[in-house]
């Protein structure tokens, strides 16, 4: 196919074309400045006074043109073609754009009936922008056809291919910012099209809008030569098309030529594929040269604005109190002729308004860009038929996450049809054992093959590069159209979608606050491989503190599972994979490990979200002496270990054994919805007797969850202190003083009443401590004591479970 | 000048140079080898038995040969040029190859004395590696020469880069694995030659090792063609070089020659280079082509190893319990023929031996892989002399960050000479009120300038793009090189780098107990444009997390600073700049607010972390009824103004206003080496009296310090409660109830014996804020009586300060 060319034909628009949308345009422009500047007279029918103007000036002037004129040409593909395209706003700084944009097709009023298509909806629409009570600042949740925020650069293109996955009659137009451009995950999202298959998914327009500035500086991008341009982007495997100037009429018709030629290509690229030997290919992309600022104010005070980075934000600032500011805001709206955009009711003109597409074909009501109005409910197997069969607690090992793999197999299979469900990894599925996937799918894979690879194809539903970011990005904008998904990570390289996932719950917050606004399948994670398995790659892969963060965020949105076991997880996976609008954090290992609960255990168990194991304890219904407490399947194994010291050494304590699988239940039920009441806490951890907790975690997790408890001054919190090392698996929990003998003895240090009996039985726990050092010093592997440890009480020796 | 092409004509080595490079790259191969396997018989006197095998196999092969390959030539190059290299190892996964070169060219003899250069030391060095008590898996700071884990992948190119800035002799070898480059952050920093300057700073040598495959899928960038792979380097700004094959001879010859070439190439970079307009060269970089697990086993139990994703860790591994496996392991040791390498005593041949560089251009033992043997200490001016002159508390406003910009200037200016002190912000310097700093120096910036540019220049000391990753990796390298840094972020994206902050305290701490490894200058964070006044970009902008994370992080390394105005801010700033090996945070704001302390104040104040604000306070020398404690800037002023209405409606109430400066008092000392005593904590907040905290962050992280002092139960804190969008500062303290209101309120509710009129009291703050509410609706900014708010007390109403 040839390659596209800058247009130097015969011209895309007729006069009238070319005038009707260059007032499009200039309506999105006076409306996105007046949002910034105007609370009142929004039509301009006075002259400009102080009072007319906002006492605090926010929003993204820069940007903004450019984003109102890629929005007025897509609207004309969209009318010609009956495209179906949605919009990522990349400098979603740029929310007077789209908010003006949205308003001018009716998507607006429609959804916000305050914000009429009049004078005073345009009033309202002035006044409310970054106003309090109003409209943040950024394209938001309450923005229409958006599923990107844009607050936190880097993610823009990764959501634009998410959405575009599995929806082939969808054009995803993604408008990248040449500062977000400079950002690690954006730089390598480009790649994404390695991973798009032109049958069964859609397409992506990335528009690299160089605007030449970010907030204080130029962009490296924009001061590359357009050959060192045209050769990053062709080696990241796109065909880049140039538009650049800063006269609107030549730039109106080499944006309708390029688009109507690129669309043309599309077309062309979708009917030469073929679902059994797609090739990739060469898409284009446009790389948009336009003025910072465009058509704002080109001198403030005797300083250049238009095409600096003075036009990032206020252009024009001290309106209200400097006439000068005041008549050049007032210039620089009337340069815009309002009376030639709406009629005297303030309604856009009719000539105008007939640009716009029509019903959902309008990006602002694209549903595409409210998922939750096209999600399918995930069709589930039953999880127990997984079931690993447990005839006494710990007779057994399985690998956790390799049973739930099979699980997630059957997943795949059961929603193949509809192709809305994909599991997400940093090359990390088998790693993570969750192979048995690769029975129902392959990753998908649209770069070259050769005959060694397994598990490759162009039709796969595994999602694998190294890149956390972009796992993250794809998973976040296939969720916000409205399918399903699955990520699987370690669990310390997660941290690096921090900052992700917090901007994601904040989407999620406000989103469920907008009726208007359908819920979307839940963020599912399943951090494995984690701080107390890797002992082997050391000290750099332990982090358990994922969860930190995530418990900061709003309560109605996150939750944390610390299934125990196999079957626990198996019930956790299920119940994550049908939740809505909620980040779900799994963490579970994939090593060998014994299975304690069986299946309908688990599903009580879990049910609670924390209970007492009545089998590992002695409390014989008795108030015990001590609580052994635990979350997380190393600290629970270590926990029985050290409960079966304590009954060997101390027949006649009586211990109480709690799991907790569902983290929040320790929290209030006023801090979180899942947190248990006063009387329940009570009942599980006594309201006096010391609690010895083991914890996956940074310990400090579990007392800032209960320190309102009336328990807390007894609860003795032991988990991951930043100790650790390339090592063997027990001596990780040794380093760490989580090992069931330091259990052991905490618990006896807590019973003063043991007295000589209790020190005796510590001695002996601190020269297993000591062998312990010495002999894996001398062996490379733990005390077959230790290696070989079985919990041998049995379900039945003091009461039934 | 023209472009370096791979080498067809005569061969850079002759036949005895070509037989010791090879020899010299096995010999590193099989001591790479023995450590991933073997625990005794190191030199393979007798066959191999399964006693001879580690019981835990770990460690990574696939990437190891490719990296012992490029060791070697770099040696050729050293010795040749007396070059001054330094070697970035991307996949430091591949730990054996790093250290097996250490060995041999006598550093890691005299670093570890044990571990000497004879057969016992070999049999130790086979045995510690990724044991018990010995050394981790992966290139870690036990590591001689290294400045680079890798553990984490995607931070390589970034830290050469900082550890090239500043260098000018210095030449930073950075092998770049396939697979980390597909991650975010180093895509992206390849852009970094566009702040490197020819003449002041180092060279960078990006090695790109295209082997193929991560842990169990082929690489993004290893199934692109040439012609793709050499338009995206291109368009990265560099020239690159293919090295492609396996066989070794040839493989020699072409890394001799284009290593012979590329070198000759720097050189000529360098004479052309000019201070005054450094043009941008483009620089050389090798993309090299070569096997995962190259020259290891090419078949094991029938399926293909060599060359394919099961190289990528053990490529054989049943070598204990199977004699076929260990056959194939003794095969492969065999294979690089060690009695060729070693002498009976077990010491390299000296033919090889007389291969590696001498003394510190080993690159083992070159001084800037330990940082801290070449710092020189920052020189600073006295920070008092920027003092706010605050003659009454609150009598002026100020912007504290503008403050620190005049200190950081004249940093800057003092170390001009030495040339080893950089700024780094994203894109922010400018937008955090460091400005002052553009008296000194400019942004450095080696793209395209234009004549409207400002503080841009080839020679410039503040390093920005927008790219926290890109700031963050480049000051790591820089710091770790041994120079000094700052870096100011908006708070809520600093979690962009979550866990790379994560990975340097990890470094930190480990080198902190290796006496060979010198301290560093720390890495100092002023985390600004802050969570209480993000109110004009709204709720995405708002989270104050990342202190949380910091605070997981081991106590000798972190340090955490609320600093509540300038002159504390000063003193803060410049404290941390003088320490070594910590992480500091730092979070003030950037906009005009009261100034309370004097700059004597200042000092005694933040030399004690925490203290009584006797003038605020109305206790009088008597027991407070109330203790109102705060750490932040916003928290500091809401509270006074609490305390000034309380004062006012409640004028016989006893109240204490505690600060704290250094969070990390609120420890305990066993916790923290800042934190306080249990006597002095209750000296402060009392052992009974409620305490009302306002805090600037998640407000669980005060329950999380101070659970285990005496008074926690009395204790309420108020914090950030994720509640937020774009509306006034003063409604973002009210969103999330830490205004002056809700904290008066909390302090009468926790005051019963106030009774009726307490109640009264309530029901008008009650009131204040529903005026608030509809106040900010109507006029978009707050009202008067809370902008205008002063503190009128003085400094002498009750005591003095």
């Amino acid at each position: 196919m040839s390659e596209i060319h800058s247009h130097h034909g015969e011209p895309a628009l007729d006069a009238t074309e070319l005038s009707l949308i260059d007032r499009y345009w200039r309506a999105a422009n006076y409306l996105s400045v007046g949002q910034i500047y105007l609370m009142d007279n929004p039509l301009l029918r006075q002259p400009l006074a102080p009072e007319h103007i906002k006492p605090r000036l926010l929003g993204h002037w820069g940007t903004t043109p450019g984003l109102n004129f890629i929005y007025a040409h897509l609207n004309r593909i969209i009318t010609r073609r009956d495209a179906n395209i949605i919009y990522i706003c990349g400098p979603g700084h740029g929310g007077p754009g789209m908010v003006a944009n949205t308003w001018l097709e009716g998507v607006y009023s429609e959804i916000y009936p305050h914000v009429s298509a009049d004078e005073a909806g345009m009033r309202r629409l002035f006044k409310q922008f970054s106003f309090p009570g109003g409209v943040p600042s950024h394209v938001a949740p309450e923005t229409p056809g958006s599923i990107h925020e844009g607050g936190e650069l880097g993610y823009s293109l990764a959501h634009a291919y998410g959405a575009a996955f599995d929806n082939p009659d969808l054009v995803v137009a993604c408008v990248v910012g040449d500062g977000e451009a400079e950002t690690g995950p954006l730089a390598t999202a480009w790649h994404s099209n390695k991973f798009l298959n032109p049958v069964r998914d859609g397409v992506v327009l990335p528009i690299l809008h160089l605007n030449g500035y970010k907030i204080a500086n130029p962009t490296v991008l924009a001061r590359l030569s357009d050959d060192d341009l045209r050769a990053l982007f062709t080696g990241y495997g796109y065909e880049p098309v140039f538009i650049e100037g800063h006269e609107p009429e030549a730039m109106h018709q080499l944006m309708a030529a390029t688009l109507d030629r690129i669309f043309d290509r599309f077309a062309d690229i979708r009917r030469a594929a073929t679902l059994e030997s797609p090739e990739r290919p060469r898409w284009p992309m446009i790389i948009l040269r336009s003025p910072k600022g465009w058509t704002g104010p080109k001198f403030v005070d005797g300083k250049m604005v238009e095409n600096t980075w003075r036009a990032h934000q206020v252009p024009v600032d001290a309106c209200r109190t400097n006439a000068g500011h005041r008549q050049i805001l007032e210039d620089w709206l009337k340069s815009y002729d309002p009376h030639d955009l709406f009629d005297d009711s303030g309604a856009l003109r009719p000539e105008l308004k007939a640009l716009a597409p029509k019903g959902v074909r309008r990006m602002g009501a694209n549903p595409h860009a409210n998922g939750g109005l096209l999600t399918r409910p995930l069709v589930t197997p039953d999880f127990r038929q997984y079931a690993v069969a447990v005839a006494e607690p710990g007779d057994r090992e399985d690998q956790a996450t390799l049973i739930l793999g099979q699980y997630l197999r059957d997943v795949m299979r059961l929603n193949a049809g509809t192709a809305n469900f994909r599991v997400f990894g940093p090359d990390e599925t088998a790693s993570n054992r969750l192979s048995a996937v690769f029975e129902a799918t392959d990753r998908v894979w649209m770069a070259e093959t050769l005959d060694s690879d397994e598990h490759l194809s162009a039709d796969g539903r595994v999602m694998e590069i190294l890149s956390e970011h972009m796992c993250q990005g794809w998973l976040e904008g296939y969720l916000l159209t409205g399918r399903h998904g699955f990520f699987s990570c370690y669990e310390a390289f997660i941290h690096i979608i921090d900052s992700m996932v917090s901007q994601h719950a904040k989407w999620l917050q406000v989103s469920r606050e907008l009726e208007w606004r359908k819920p979307v399948p839940s963020l599912n994670y399943l951090l494995t491989s984690h701080v107390w398995r890797q002992d082997h790659n050391g000290f750099s892969h332990q982090d358990p503190g994922f969860v930190d963060l995530v418990a900061n965020k709003n309560p109605e949105i996150v939750r944390v599972y610390f299934p125990p076991d196999a079957n626990t997880l198996l019930w956790v996976g299920d119940h994550c994979l049908k939740t809505w609008d909620r980040v779900n954090v799994i963490v579970a290992g994939k090593q060998p490990e014994p299975q304690w609960l069986t299946m309908d255990e688990a599903v009580r168990h879990c049910e609670a979200g924390a209970g007492v194991w009545r089998w590992a304890g002695t409390e014989d219904g008795l108030e015990p002496d001590v609580v052994m407490a635990c979350a997380g399947d190393v600290p629970t194994k270590e926990t029985l270990a050290a409960i079966d010291l304590l009954r060997q050494n101390l027949p006649h304590l009586r211990i109480r054994m709690v799991n907790v699988v569902d983290l929040m239940t320790l929290q209030d039920p006023q801090h979180h919805p899942h947190g248990m009441s006063d009387a329940e806490f009570d009942r599980l951890f006594t309201s006096d007797r010391p609690v010895i907790f083991a914890y996956h975690g940074y310990p400090y997790l579990i007392h800032r969850l209960v320190y309102k408890r009336r328990n807390h001054p007894n609860f003795h919190v032991r988990g991951y202190i930043e100790q650790g090392t390339t090592t063997t698996p027990f001596d990780m929990t040794v380093l760490n003083e989580l090992d069931r003998y330091h259990l052991a003895i905490e618990a006896i240090r807590r019973l003063p009443i043991l007295e000589e009996k209790g020190a005796a039985v510590i001695a002996g726990f601190e020269e297993k401590l000591r062998k312990h050092h010495d002999w894996i010093r001398e062996h490379g592997e733990d005390m077959p004591e230790v290696r070989e440890w079985r919990w041998t009480w049995g379900r039945g020796e003091t009461a039934s479970g």
